[in-house]
C-alpha cells in the first residue's frame, strides 16, 4: 500500500472519531484529585510548553493569581520569587488531558469539569471560566471569583450534577449551533440550556438556599458558563483522535500567548510551533491595540473539532464581540470546507441551510491551500494585571503547518 | 392641516407606541379571575368573530374540548348540542384583551399570563401554549395537559413569580432575537431564558418538590413556552398604539381559520375580513395537504409587532418547520421593510447586520406596494379532534388592507 492510501484510510479513521465523538459531564472536582500527573505547587498553562521568563505578561499574570490563590505566597513579589528560582512548576495543559481558557491556569484545588468522551472512554478537564484571573489579574477581587467557584459554585454544582447522573453535552451544543452560538465565544444558548438542566439538579438535590440561590444566579447570569464545557469536550472529542500513524489531521491549537503550536494526530505528542500572531477586533471601553498582548488560549481546541470560526457564519451574533460582517463570516465558514475531511453530520447551520460544520483540519490541505484556520477568540493585556479587553479574530499561522507537513515526511517517507 | 400631515403625525405617534411598548410578566391567574367580560359559559376564541356554524373543524373541536374542560358537558355530543343551540357565549380574544394561540381558547378556569405593558399601564392576557387542544384535539389526553397547567404548573409559577416581583419580558425578546427565534414559532432561546429566571423564583419559593420537578421539566423541555409570553406582549404593545386618530397602522392581525381579520389604530374596533388564506408549509408524519385547515390563530399579533415573519431572516433555524432557504427567508425580512413605518432600536438581527425589525406595518403602503404582511404560523387539520399537523408560511389577504383603506378614506376624507 503506497502512503497515500495509507494516508487516505488514517484519515478516514480520526475523522469518524472525531464525528462520533460524544462528550458528557461526568463530575466536577478538584484538580488535584483527578488530572493525571497535576502535582502540589504546579501551574498548569495554555498553549505549549514554555518557560517562566518567556511567558507573556498576561500569562506570568495569572500564574502568579494562581501562586496567590493557592496561598503558596502572600504577596505577588513572593510568588514572582519562587516562579523566577523555580520552585513552582510549569506544564501545558495539553500533557495532562486538560485545556484551559486563556492563560487556562490550573492548579491543584481549582474544580474542573470532568468530562468523559463516551464514545471512546477517555477523560478531559478544563478549568472555570471567568473573566479576569485567565487574563492574567490577581487582583483579590479577581481571586475572588476563583474562590467563590472553589467553595459555593462548584460543590453545589457538584451535588446537582451527581442527581441528573451527569449530563451529555453533545445534545446541547447541537442545539446551541442552531441558536446563534458558535461554541467557542459564543455561548448565551448553551450555557441558557445547561442552567435549565442543572436547575433541575439543584432541585432533585436537597440543598441549603444558601447554596442553591448564588450558584443558580451565577449559572443562569454567566454566558459563557458553557466555554469550559465545550473546551473540554473538544479536548475528549480530540484526544480520541489522536495518535493514529500516518493521520494527517489537527488533533490540537494551543497558544501560551508567546507561540502558536499544533499537534497533529499521526506525530504523537511532537508541537509544531510559531510566534503567537496579532489579534484583530474590537477593544473594551479604555483598551486600544497599544495594550494587546498576543493570540493565548487552549480554545482553539474548539476550532480544531470543527466549532468556534469554523461555524461562525451560523452565529452572526458573536460579530458584535468580533467585529466583520455576516457576510465575511459566512465566507470563512464556506472557507473551511477547504481545509477539511469532512462535514459533521450532526454539528448543522441553520444560516447556511442546515450544512454542517467542517472538520478535521488536514496540514496537508492547509499548506496547499495556503488557507489557515481562522479562531475568534478573546484579548489579554501584554502586561500582567489586567482582564479582558476584547476580542477578535486570529488565522493560525501557516509555518506550524508547513514544520508538521515536512515532520510528517521525516518520519513516514520510505516506511 | 392637510390629511397627509395628519396621517404623518399619527403614525409617528404610533410607531413610537410601539416601540415602548415594555411587557412584564405579572401575574398568572385564572381567565375569569382576570379578564374583562369573561363570562361563565362563555369561551372565548382567535380572530375576528364568528359563530359556532361557521366555525372551521379544528375551531370547533377546541370549542368542545374548553367546555368538557370546565365540565360544563361530559360528552363531545352533550357540548355540541349546547353549543348549537347557543347555550355557550362565544367571543373573540381581542374583544377581551385577550389573544390566544390557533383556536386561541379560553375559558373562566384556565390560568392565562397576565402581562402588562409597563410604558402605558395596560394589561393583556394569554392561555397556556400545547400542541394538541389548541389544534381541534378534544380526547381525553389533550384535556389532560389543560388540567396540570392548571393545577400544577401554572399555581406553582404563580408562586415563583411573586417571589421575583414580576418578569421583565423586553430584555428576553431582545436576546431572544439574536439567538435565532424569530419570537413566532420559534422560541427554543426565550424558553430556555425564561426557564432559567423562573428556576430562580422557584428556588426563591419554598415549595414542596412535587410541586417544582414536575414545573421545572415542564418549563425547561416547553420549546414553545415563551410563545404565549410573546403573543400578550405583543397584544399589550399594540394595544397602547390603538385607537389613535388618523393613524393607518395596523394593531391587530388574527384568523379564525374561516377568516382573517386585521384593525388599524385609527379606525376603533372595526374589523377588515377575508377568506382565511391556505398556509404552504411542511407536514407533520401522517399528515398532507388534503388534511390542512386555513390560517387560524391570534398569533400573528407577534408579527404586528415586528416578530415572527418579519424577523425571519434572522432565525433561519425555523426553516427545518415551515421550509424555505436562508436566503428566502432574508428576503421576506427585507421585504418587509417597504411596508412599515420604522425598524426597532433594539429588536436587532445580527444576521442582517444587526438591523433592526421592520414595524409599524402602514395600510397605505401595503396597498401601494401590493406587498402583504408575511406570517410563519402553524397549520391544524381541517376536521376536529386532531393535534398540530404542521406549520408554514403565509400572507395576509390584500383584501383586508384594501378595506380598511376605504374605511379610512370614508371616515376621515373631508373631515
Amino acid at each position: 500500500m503506497d502512503i497515500k492510501r495509507k494516508i487516505e484510510i488514517a484519515n478516514e479513521d480520526t475523522t469518524n472519531r472525531l464525528i462520533q465523538g460524544d462528550p458528557v459531564l461526568v463530575d466536577i472536582a478538584p484538580a488535584g484529585e483527578v488530572i493525571p500527573g497535576l502535582e502540589d505547587r504546579m501551574v498548569l498553562h495554555a498553549g505549549p510548553p514554555i518557560e517562566w521568563d518567556r511567558m507573556c505578561g498576561a500569562m506570568q499574570g495569572a500564574v502568579i493569581g494562581m501562586v496567590l490563590y493557592e496561598e503558596w505566597a502572600n504577596t505577588a513579589e513572593e510568588a514572582r520569587k519562587l516562579l523566577e528560582n523555580g520552585d513552582i512548576k510549569l506544564a501545558p495543559n495539553h500533557h495532562h488531558q486538560a485545556v484551559g481558557p486563556m492563560a487556562g491556569t490550573i492548579t491543584v484545588s481549582a474544580p474542573v469539569w470532568v468530562v468523559e468522551n463516551k464514545a471512546f472512554g477517555n477523560r478531559a478537564f478544563t478549568r472555570q471560566v471567568e473573566g479576569r484571573q485567565q487574563f492574567g489579574d490577581y487582583s483579590d477581587e479577581a481571586l475572588d471569583g476563583l474562590r467563590k467557584w472553589r467553595d459555593v459554585w462548584a460543590p453545589t454544582l457538584t451535588i446537582a450534577l451527581e442527581k441528573l447522573g451527569g449530563l451529555e453535552l453533545k445534545p446541547i451544543i447541537i442545539q446551541a449551533l442552531q441558536m446563534g452560538d458558535e461554541v467557542h465565544n459564543r455561548h448565551h444558548a448553551a450555557s441558557s440550556l445547561f442552567a435549565n438542566k442543572m436547575a433541575v439538579g439543584l432541585a432533585l438535590a436537597d440543598l441549603p438556599k444558601d447554596a442553591v440561590l448564588p450558584t443558580l444566579y451565577y449559572i443562569t447570569n454567566h454566558h459563557l458558563i458553557f466555554l469550559g464545557l465545550a473546551m473540554a469536550s473538544g479536548k475528549a472529542i480530540s484526544d480520541a483522535a489522536h495518535g493514529i500513524e500516518y493521520s494527517t489531521i489537527v488533533t490540537a491549537m494551543a497558544r501560551n500567548g508567546t507561540e502558536f503550536g499544533i499537534r497533529v494526530s499521526g506525530l504523537e505528542d511532537m508541537w509544531f510551533t510559531a510566534p503567537a500572531p496579532k489579534i484583530k477586533g474590537l477593544f473594551l471601553t479604555g483598551y486600544n491595540d497599544d495594550d494587546a498582548g498576543l493570540d493565548m488560549g487552549d480554545s482553539a481546541i474548539t476550532e480544531t473539532v470543527g466549532w468556534g470560526g469554523f461555524v461562525i457564519g451560523g452565529a452572526p451574533g458573536i460579530l458584535s464581540l468580533v467585529g466583520g460582517t455576516p457576510d465575511e463570516a459566512i465566507a470563512y465558514t464556506r472557507e473551511m470546507r477547504k481545509i477539511t475531511t469532512a462535514v459533521h453530520p450532526t454539528y448543522l447551520m441553520p444560516a447556511l441551510g442546515f450544512v454542517g460544520a467542517s472538520m478535521g483540519i488536514d496540514i496537508r490541505k492547509v499548506v496547499q491551500t495556503n488557507i489557515s484556520p481562522i479562531i475568534d477568540t478573546g484579548m489579554a493585556h501584554k502586561d500582567p494585571g489586567h482582564p479582558i479587553i476584547g476580542a477578535g479574530l486570529v488565522r493560525a499561522p501557516m509555518d506550524c503547518f508547513k514544520q508538521a507537513l515536512i515532520a510528517f515526511g521525516n518520519k513516514y517517507n520510505g516506511r
